[in-house]
Order: structure tokens, then sequence, then C-alpha cells
């Protein structure tokens, strides 16, 4: 389930008039943030939503699990779009989340409990009912759209050397380094307790792990996809892991240089250069994938 | 007292190793986002602070009177060049901004009173002392540092019509004027109750007003400096105001749909677009400058 370079610019002809292509700051010398940010919904995720549902116009209701980005991703797509989106969210997401997902005109579906609540729920919805499921992760066309991502960053720093991405299930990681494949070293960030990326690869396949932690809202995935993985084995030459006191340091390190916020999960990346979890050399051309910010601001002073 | 194209390609090549190129984001097709406040000290006025210090070598000792951040922008170019800085701050500045300052290393003068009770203190300071005052705005390098800013624009946005650009002393202002000149619209935007600019050019010369509201801490001027004025007379193309509930507005909308952080002076400018203060036309290309954050990130939600 290889996702090519074609798969990735064809996402991005479809995508492109929905889409925003979010700048690059050059945060100190050699250091590059990817502002993604300040991507549509405030997150990477919107990519991989317009990606699928732009591919597939037979998908005229779609159904989504996630009270988080991913959920809001594929609610604003389906509604820019004309599409019916039916989202499954858990109770506890925080009422922030679930408000914006209901401002989009999406049907919401609350469900009590956490993110498997809500995903058997949505399964069940799924089986009675004439839709599609939108994978936040291991779909070809939601990595493709992820994907476009890491084409930017090709694009916008010439002789890069090195991509930092935060993993979670591993769309965004999985999409970027099927773009970068070995024109840049590929190197993955996560949390030690939202490690499914670093159990797989040790395993050698994908493997359930316990998550929790700071980061756990938008990382915490039990097991890293398929796509993911594949890719991983092929393109990612380092992953790494970062304790959540890095990731709160992260976070308040890039409002106190350069004034921008990111959530835990985005702050991962960061949290791999600026506690040496990962090495940069001299020179050496890095980019840390600053991948949303659906966080409360007062957060992160 | 004109400041010329060439004056502000010196100053670029100056101070280029000490400041950011900061990004644009095109945040609605044709309207973009000049990020300024991810610049080094949150806030463009470091392109004025290096552009004098660097142009002055004579400078050894400067003297600055600012509790915000001229005060914070002068501080760190100071410390950063091995320079002495003499920085006079009203003890009703905010310690946090007090804080930072006192973080770079340069001496500071806590002043009982307000902005004018520091200025005060700074002159006397300055006839005992052998140093330099570092005027906020009205000072040809300065303006010319701050032009930076007008020509990264240019480069960074192809068939710019339109730049909006809020307006304090007018040393921003002034500077991308002096850059830009008939090659895009120039437009100022003040509050209600920051207008010095406003007021100057309906008098025909820069007078004083009283100033207050929720942006007074950074465009508070009383009066619009000799240069700025000169540069608007010939340049600025339309000069509009706000009230304070649009510029919290435009604070609001910026997080909500970018994810980003403006302090109020900033997003001044927004609001002039947002309100239809400034009234852009079909397909008019427009750029926003974001002139900084330091501000209370809970503040904008």
């Amino acid at each position: 389930m290889e996702v090519t370079r074609a798969d990735i610019e064809e996402a991005e002809e479809r995508i492109r008039p929905y889409i925003r292509m979010t700048p690059v700051l050059e945060v100190e010398p050699n250091l590059f943030l990817k502002l993604e940010q300040t991507q549509r919904t405030g997150s990477f995720k919107v990519r991989g939503a317009f990606s699928f549902l732009t591919a597939r116009p037979d998908a005229q209701r779609v159904v989504a699990a996630s009270g988080g980005n991913h959920g809001l991703a594929v609610a604003f797509a389906a509604t820019t779009l004309g599409r019916q989106a039916d989202i499954f969210v858990p109770t506890t997401s925080p009422e922030s989340k679930i408000g914006r997902i209901r401002e989009t005109g999406a049907r919401l579906h609350e469900i009590e409990g956490y993110y498997d609540e809500a995903l058997d729920a949505s399964r069940r919805y799924l089986q009675s009912a004439d839709a599609v499921e939108v994978h936040a992760f291991d779909d070809p066309l939601v990595v493709a759209g992820q994907g476009t991502c890491g084409k930017e960053i090709s694009e916008q720093i010439p002789d890069l050397d090195t991509v930092v991405v935060a993993v979670g299930g591993g769309g965004l990681i999985g999409g970027i380094a099927s773009w970068v494949r070995d024109d840049a070293r590929v190197v993955a960030a996560e949390t030690a307790t939202t490690n499914a990326l670093g159990a797989a690869l040790r395993e050698g396949r994908p493997t359930d792990v316990e998550v929790g932690g700071l980061a756990a809202d938008s990382l915490g995935a039990r097991r890293v996809g398929e796509i993911a993985f594949e890719a991983a084995q092929r393109w990612v030459d380092e992953a790494v892991t970062v304790e959540d006191p890095d990731v709160e340091k992260a976070q308040r390190w890039l409002w106190r240089e350069a004034r921008l916020v990111a959530e835990p999960g985005a702050a991962t990346a960061l949290a791999a250069v600026l506690s040496g979890a990962y090495r940069t050399g001299s020179g050496e051309r890095v980019c840390v994938v600053i991948s949303g910010a659906n966080t409360d601001p007062a957060s992160v002073i």
C-alpha cells in the first residue's frame, strides 16, 4: 500500500482550492518551522480530509469518529463540499472542540465515554447507514493528502537535510516520508507515552501500546497505521522519544521566541530538537513541522 | 528628511544577520498576513533598533525610554551587539514586558509614573551621560530599518495592490511607505483613540492628540513623527480608524481562523479590513502587517 509521489501530486491538485499553503519560518539559522497550525481548522488534518472527499464523489455521506483535529477536519471538509458528515465525539472531548465541530453544520453524535466508545458507535451507525468512513490515518487518500505538507516543505526550503515530524497514528509522517523519501532524513518524534511507531519499529509490525500523558489527545493512537508503518520502515531514519516536560518546554520556547502557539502533539517534534533527543549536526538544515494549535493559548506560557 | 529605497537596502544589508525574514500567510484568497509578530523580540521594532545601532558604531552606550516593544528591541539589539543599553521604563508597564527587558542584560531604570515620566528621566540622564538616544520612530535610521519589512513584503507577494499598516508614532508606516511608494496603495489604520496620523493629516502638520483605549500601549504616541508625516503625505492613500471592539474582534478572528496571536496594536490593521473601515475591491491583493504579539495569549479568545 505504497503512496507514491504521483498520488501526492494528484491530491495536491484536488485540494489546493480548499487548503492553505502554510508558511515556513527560519526561527534560528537552519532551523525551519513549517507553520501548519495556521492551516484551516488549526491542523494538517484537513489536507487528508479534503484529499479523501475530493477523490470520492461517491462519498456523499461520511462518518468519522474523533472529538479532535480529525473530526473537525472531516466536518469542515464535508460541509465545505456539500457532503453530509456524521461526526461521533466522546463526551470527554473538550467542549471547545465539540463546539467548533458543531459550528460547521456537521451532524454531531455525542457518545458517553472515550474515543473507543465513539468509534464503536460510529461503526454501528455505518452498518445501517449508506455512508463511508473517513479513517483518521490509515487510508491511502488521507496519507496522500498529508503528503502535500511534505511537498510544500521540499519546495519551500532549498537544500533541506532533515524533517522532524510528530507521530500519532502516522498519517502525517507517512505522507511526508512518502514524498521526501531519500531526499532528506525523516525523523519521527513521539512522547514516551504515545509511542506507537517506536513500538512498531521495535516489534517489526504495528502493535498495540498503552497511551497517555500530555500529547495523548492528538498523538494517542494505540496502533500505528499499516501505510505509515511501511513508509516508516523504508524512509524514517530515526525515531526518537521525548518526555512530557520536554513538550511543555518546547511550547513555552515557541511562544517566547516566536510568539507562536502549538498544541502538545505539535510541540513534540520541536521538543525532539530542543531537548537533544534528535541531535542536529553543524549546518544541518532541519524543518520541524508545527502540526496544530487546537489548544488553549493560555496553556503555552 | 526623506528615507530612500537605497537607505532601506543598506539597512537591510546591515541588519540581515540579526533579524528574521518573517513569513507571509495567505489566510483567505488575496488576503495576506505578514507575520511580523514572529520577529525577534515579538515585534517589528527590532528592525529599526538594529538599523540604528549597526549604522552608529559610535553609539556604544544607548538610551531608550519605553516599557514596551521599542524598549525591548533596543535592549535586545544593544546587548546582542555588545553595546550598553539604559532602558527607562515606567513602573506602570506590565511586569512581563519589564522582565523581558531585564533578561537581555540591559540596565533597567524603573521610573514611577507613565511614559512621559520615563522619557523625562531618560532625557535628564542623557544630559550627564556620554550616551546616544534611540528614538522610537522619528529617526531616519530607525525608519529605514522598519522599511525593510516593506521590502520583504514587496518581494514575498507578487502583484500586491495594497498594504495595510497600523500607526502609532509612524515608524513602521513611514518605513513601509518609503519602500512601497506608488507601487501599491498604502493604508494607515488607527483606533479612534490613537489617532495621531489622522489628526496630523487633517491639520496638515503633526499635532498632539489625546490617546487611550485598547491599543494605547503600542499605538499611543501623542504626535506622529516628522519623517512618517512627510512619507504619509506623499504615499499614504487612505487613513482609516476603527473602534476598540473591532480590534478585539480582529484578535479573536485571527486566533479562530489561523491560530495566531496579535496584540491590539497589531490587530488594528486587520480590524481595518475585517470591519470594512477599509473596503477592499474584488480581486484586490491586500497585505495586512501583523506587527507584534507582545500580549497575554489568553487575551485573544
